[in-house]
C-alpha cells in the first residue's frame, strides 16, 4: 500500500509517500507560493508516485466539518491567494482517493500518537511554538475538531511583571502566540532567538509563558503526554525551563506520576522531529484509507 | 429497562432511577457524611429499586483508568473518610450490574449532551461554579479523561489590577477556583454572594475570571457548546457580562457563527438546571449497560 502526505505549511510544503506501517519512502519540499503554482506542484508529485489515500495538514484557519458546503477550504487566512482556497476538492478533481484533512497540528500530535513519542498512548497534545504558536489536541484515541478546531496559541497568559511588551497578535493583548512566539521574542528583544544566547533572560520569560499554556492544559485536559514543537523549541534548554515552571505552577496538585515523578518524560521535543506533521498527514491518510474500507 | 443514577456531591448524594429515555422517575437526596452511613443509604435506596445497571458521577479525584487496581476509588479528597475510598468496589459487593464511573462534571457535561443543551451536538464544555469550580469536557461524542481527568476548575488566569485579593487555593495563586468560586467571594467581599446586589462590582469581576477561563477553553477545545452550572451561576446576570467579556477577549478571532451572532445560544445556563448531574448519571449507567450488551 502506498500512502500519499502532504505536510502543507504557511511557508513550505512537504509531499510524501509511505506505507501502514509508518516508514516515509519519498518525499519532496516546495516554498508555499500563490496556490495555483502550489497546488500544481503538489499534483506533479502525485502523477509520478500513485496512491491509495492521501493525508493532508494544512495551515488554517480550515473548514474541517464534513457536512459543511466549504468542507475542505482554508478559510480566513491573511496569506496571499489562499483564503477560501478549496484545497481538498482541487486535489478531489485529479486523484479520487480517500482524503484525511486536519490542521498542521492535529497532523502532527497524530504522527506522534501513531509513531511518536505517543505512541501507545489515547492523549497527547501538540505545541509547535515558531512563527505562529498552535496547540493539536489527541484525545480518548482521536483527534479533537468541535466547532472549528483548536487555536491553543491564543490562549490567554499573563505577563510577567518586567515584560514590558505589547505583544505581536493583531487580535490579543497577551495571549501566547503574540507573547512567546519567535516574532515575539524578535520584536522584544531586537534580535532573532537563534541569535540570542542559551542563558539570555528571554529564555526564561519564554519557559514562563509555554509553561503557562501547558498548566492549564494538563488542567483542562489531562493528556498523557504534552509535545513541544516547533522553530523556538529548537532551543533545547527550554525544555527543563519548562518543566520546572510547569511543577512550580501545578505545585502538586495533580496527582499523576507522571507530572510527579517522571516530568522528563512527560514534557518532550516530538520523537519525529520536524517531520512529525508529515507523518501525521500519512497517518491521516492511512486512517482515511482505513475508513473507506471498514476498517477499525 | 431502570437505570440507577448516583450523583454523590461533597455535600449531598443524590439516587434516582430513570429510563432509557432519559426520565428520572423517582429521587431520594441525603447528605454526604462518612462513607458508611453514606453507602448504607445509597445501597438501601437500590434494594428497593431494582436496576439494570447503574450511573456514578463523583467528586473527586477519582481513579477512572480501568486498568488501575484502585479504579472506582476516590482518590486524594481531603473529605473525612472519603480518601482512597472503593466506590464501585462497594457497590459491586451489593449489586453486579454494569456501572458507569466518572466525575461529576464530566458526568453534568454528558447529561446535557444526552438530554440537555448540548443535544444533538458531539462535544461541550460543562463548568460548575460554586463551593469549588469544576470542568467536565465532552468531544467528538465521548467524555474526555486523559492521565487522570480534567481539574478545569485550577487552570491560571490573570488577576484584574483592582483585585488585592489573595485567592482562596491552597495550591495556585491566581488559579480560577482560588479567585472565582463561591469561597473566594465570600472571602473578597466579606459576605457571600447570595447577599450582593446584582448590580454589585463583585459580578464583573467573577463575569471577566470566568471569561478568561472561557475564552481559553473556546480557543483550546473549540467546543459547540459551553454550559456554565453551579451555586454562583444562579446569579443569572452573570451571562450577559460572561459573554460579553468572551467577545471582548476573543475579538473575532475565531469565525465561528455560534461565537459572532448567536453567543446567547452559545453560552448557556444547564438546561437539567441542578439535575444536570444526575441525568448525566444515568446517561452514564445507559451507556454502560450498553457496553454490557454490546450495543453503540
Amino acid at each position: 500500500m502506498r500512502i500519499g502526505a502532504i505536510e502543507a505549511g504557511g511557508t513550505k510544503f512537504v509531499c510524501g509517500i509511505g506505507n501502514e506501517h509508518g516508514v516515509i519512502e519519498d518525499r519532496i519540499h516546495f516554498p508555499t507560493e500563490l496556490p495555483e503554482q502550489t497546488m500544481f506542484r503538489v499534483i506533479s508529485y502525485f502523477e509520478s508516485h500513485q496512491v491509495d489515500a492521501i493525508g493532508i495538514g494544512a495551515f488554517g484557519p480550515l473548514d474541517l466539518r464534513p457536512d459543511s458546503s466549504t468542507y475542505g477550504y482554508i478559510t480566513t487566512t491573511p496569506k496571499a491567494g489562499w483564503a477560501q482556497y478549496p484545497f481538498l476538492d482541487t486535489l478531489r478533481s485529479h486523484y479520487e482517493v480517500p482524503y484525511g484533512w486536519d490542521t498542521d497540528v492535529n497532523a502532527a500530535a497524530f504522527g506522534e500518537a501513531a509513531w511518536g513519542a505517543a505512541k501507545g498512548l489515547d492523549s497527547c497534545v501538540y505545541y509547535t511554538v515558531g512563527t505562529g504558536v498552535g496547540a493539536g489536541v489527541y484525545a480518548e484515541g482521536r483527534l479533537i475538531h468541535g466547532m472549528v478546531h483548536p487555536e491553543g496559541g491564543h490562549v490567554p497568559i499573563r505577563r510577567l511583571p518586567e515584560d514590558d511588551f505589547s505583544g505581536v497578535c493583531p487580535f490579543h493583548q497577551e495571549c501566547l502566540e503574540g507573547m512567546a512566539s519567535g516574532p515575539a521574542i524578535e520584536a522584544r528583544w531586537k534580535r532573532k532567538g537563534s541569535e540570542l544566547p542559551a542563558d539570555h533572560p528571554a529564555w526564561s520569560m519564554e519557559a514562563h509563558y509555554i509553561a503557562q499554556a501547558v498548566s492549564g492544559t494538563i488542567l483542562m485536559l489531562s493528556p498523557q503526554k504534552v509535545i513541544l514543537g516547533g522553530g523556538v523549541m529548537q532551543q533545547s534548554q527550554l525544555f527543563p525551563m519548562v518543566r520546572k515552571e510547569v511543577c512550580r505552577y501545578l505545585n502538586g496538585y495533580v496527582q499523576a506520576e507522571a507530572l510527579l515523578e517522571d516530568m522528563d518524560n512527560y514534557i518532550v521535543p516530538p520523537a519525529l522531529g520536524a517531520e512529525a506533521g508529515l507523518y501525521g498527514a500519512l497517518a491521516l491518510g492511512l486512517e482515511a484509507w482505513k475508513k473507506s474500507k471498514a476498517l477499525p
